[in-house]
């Protein structure tokens, strides 16, 4: 387990966007890379929400860490969990031993935050991994297997009411795709279930949908919405929830089953137990290189990390983690050679977001679409950033399908 | 939930093979049909071991039933567990209340059978369903990874060491995918594996594999197993296994952490909860017709009805299951009409096995076939049994692949 002397030891923390990007773009530097988390896999958290509406399986969103850098020779993965960061000592405490490193890159990603919420952190669903979206399908197919048996009205009603919490890309998308899964197939298959019956419900703190985007694109996003019969409401705020009724802060009180919880992201729970003192949502300040100060040797990068850019935080989202980890790999490389680092700057390339059939909105390389052209765009987009050709070809082919077909294959309760 | 009073209603238990099979025969038929399963889903078993094997996706494999028996007009659905058969009252009482019947068709299906060994029980691994596929899935590369992190040699190799207790068709296929997983797959995704510390074992009792065949072919598949560096042993019981070591009855003592247990079915427990008599593995007898003894109009399929024929009990899989469905629904069309009720009568269509890659057994239309010709018709059997176009076509893609390109897609850790 000891590092060669003359080949220093690069370690990476997560197999997100950003610490898999540092491993490949390692791949011809003078060192050792060893990637360590706690799941085997790597994850395309953008179609999340597409496992969580049955439309896409677990499987095709996700692949084996050791697979995509099967062909790197200075890389080994580990599937372990870090306990303990000892930077004095230049050493990581995990639940399978120590870790000597010369580098350290962590890049741990984040965790939904219900900033503090506890009846919402119990009751309400989360979306940030596999287990979590499989909860949501389970626990929308039961609502409505449920409902299917339930003779009081109320009590059906409830059953068949969806609330989202969160105007962003993932609360828009989810609600989208929630809405055409119940009025598109589920209906095909529940013959005798009133439509009517079901309300889905977006919950936003805010006047706005999609803030990123320009004004025009985030009206677009709503009105599409609201065609698709979701409940858009602005200003709304979760105070409570208990599992049947959902409490806003107005007072109004929403019987309802389901809680989507979309409204937040903090730093994965490793960032707490550093020993430094966090920024916002738990994220750690980080040099203009994004080395950590005091630490030349370590960097953190993606939802971990605290940078502001203009005068605002970098947002927690794949492309930040994507570039930053390209400059990490850039600088480690530097300093090896005795250069000096450059700082890390964040171009933004814009926002996409679909909500279901032949609707998206985009601001892209200084466009904006919407409608139909936005929606292809996403399509394009979604299938190249997708790793390995396995899960293009069988994303492509599955949404081939339910686009023709007006279906959903995923469908199963499979909870035991 | 009151059954119209001129209609009959038929309740199913059971959405396997033969439950699903006696619904779809009675579309036609002037009774109301109710199939009532704790799952949402059919299962098509068969294949299960592949998902274990990390070749299919669950959702590959399985349908909802809903979906299945979309078009049928007097066809309806409910996700409920079976607590009690009131048999006198023409009563199930169920998780969501009583349901009334005028027929009752029991198929719960089956179990595995650890016959009583408690160690078993607790740490060895069933494959009936998916949940038992995603734990064998996730165990055995859970064990590959732990392997890479183990510095003890005797350790790492008991991580590696793979028992498959019974030679039956389960056994036999689940050890020779689990062979080829390793050694065709795993092998590049851990370059630091040391093969031969890699042992799969194939425990059988008797002196025979495939009891079912006729001795060529159980020759040629234990000779293909042998090939594929399966230690297949005869004469071989397990009597303990404590999750470190499998004790077997002759004394012999084997450090492993994998028992994959194909060693036998049982009928599901609802039949226990029956208030009748059972037969061998909990079946209950059944009438020539698959009527229960005193209840005309109840009538019992698949694995939880014994019946013998020619002097041995019929085996409990899914073409029994199949044609008895088809009989009942016969029957009960019969009843309707006033007309005396046919005896059932199982025609053996044979049996196939596959091995792996080009290999497999087949006993079918008097033929007897094994190597590459064995293996095609058992792809053909297999993808035409499958239920629906998309399963059919995701599944013979992912067929394909792997056998191209010497993959297994779905080799994700994903239990929480």
């Amino acid at each position: 387990m000891k590092a060669d002397k003359m080949i220093p030891t690069v370690v990476i923390v997560g197999a997100g966007f950003g610490g898999l990007r540092v491993a490949r773009a390692l791949r011809r530097a003078p060192v050792q890379v060893v990637l360590v988390d706690r799941n085997n896999y790597h994850l395309f958290q953008p179609l999340l929400y597409q496992v969580a509406t049955a439309g896409l399986e677990p499987e095709e969103i996700a692949k084996p860490a050791r697979a995509v850098l099967r062909g790197q020779k200075n890389f080994d993965f580990r599937m372990i969990e870090v306990t303990r960061v000892d930077f004095a000592a230049k050493r990581l405490d995990t639940t399978a031993g120590p870790i000597a490193y010369d580098f350290l890159v962590l890049a741990p990603g984040g965790e939904t935050n219900f900033f503090g919420l506890a009846s919402l952190q119990r009751h309400g669903l989360g979306l940030k991994d596999i287990p979590d979206a499989i909860t949501i399908r389970n626990h929308v197919l039961t609502c409505f297997e449920q409902a299917m048996l339930e003779p009081d009205a109320e009590k059906r009603r409830a059953l068949l009411t969806f609330i989202v919490v969160g105007g962003g890309p993932t609360g828009v998308e989810m609600a989208g795709a929630l809405s055409e899964l119940i009025r598109l197939v589920l209906v095909k298959d529940y013959p005798r279930l009133n439509i009517k019956d079901v309300r889905i419900l977006l919950l936003e703190a805010t006047d706005k949908l999609l803030p990123a985007l320009p004004e025009r694109l985030r009206e677009a996003a709503g009105k599409t919405l609201w065609r698709k019969y979701v409940e858009v409401r602005f200003g709304a705020t979760v105070a409570d929830f208990d599992g049947r009724q959902a409490h806003l802060k107005s007072g109004e009180i929403i019987p309802a089953q389901t809680v989507i919880w979309a409204a937040g992201v903090r730093a994965a729970p490793l960032t707490a137990t550093l020993g430094l003192a966090p920024a916002r949502q738990g994220r750690i300040p980080v040099e203009p290189t994004l080395q950590l100060a005091g630490h030349p040797e370590v960097f953190i990068i993606g939802d971990a990390a605290y940078r502001e850019q203009d005068g605002e935080p970098l947002p927690m989202v794949a492309p930040v983690a994507i570039q930053m980890g390209e400059s990490v790999a850039r600088n480690i490389a530097r300093q090896l050679r005795g250069q000096p680092l450059e700082p890390f700057r964040y171009h933004d390339q814009g926002t996409l977001a679909t909500i279901g059939r032949n609707a998206a909105v985009a601001h892209v390389f200084g466009l904006q679409l919407s409608g139909f052209p936005a929606w292809v765009m996403w399509l394009v987009v979604h299938i190249i950033q997708l790793i390995g050709f396995r899960n293009k070809l069988f994303v492509l082919l599955n949404w081939a399908w339910d686009y023709f077909f007006y279906e959903r294959a995923a469908r199963l309760i499979t909870r035991d």
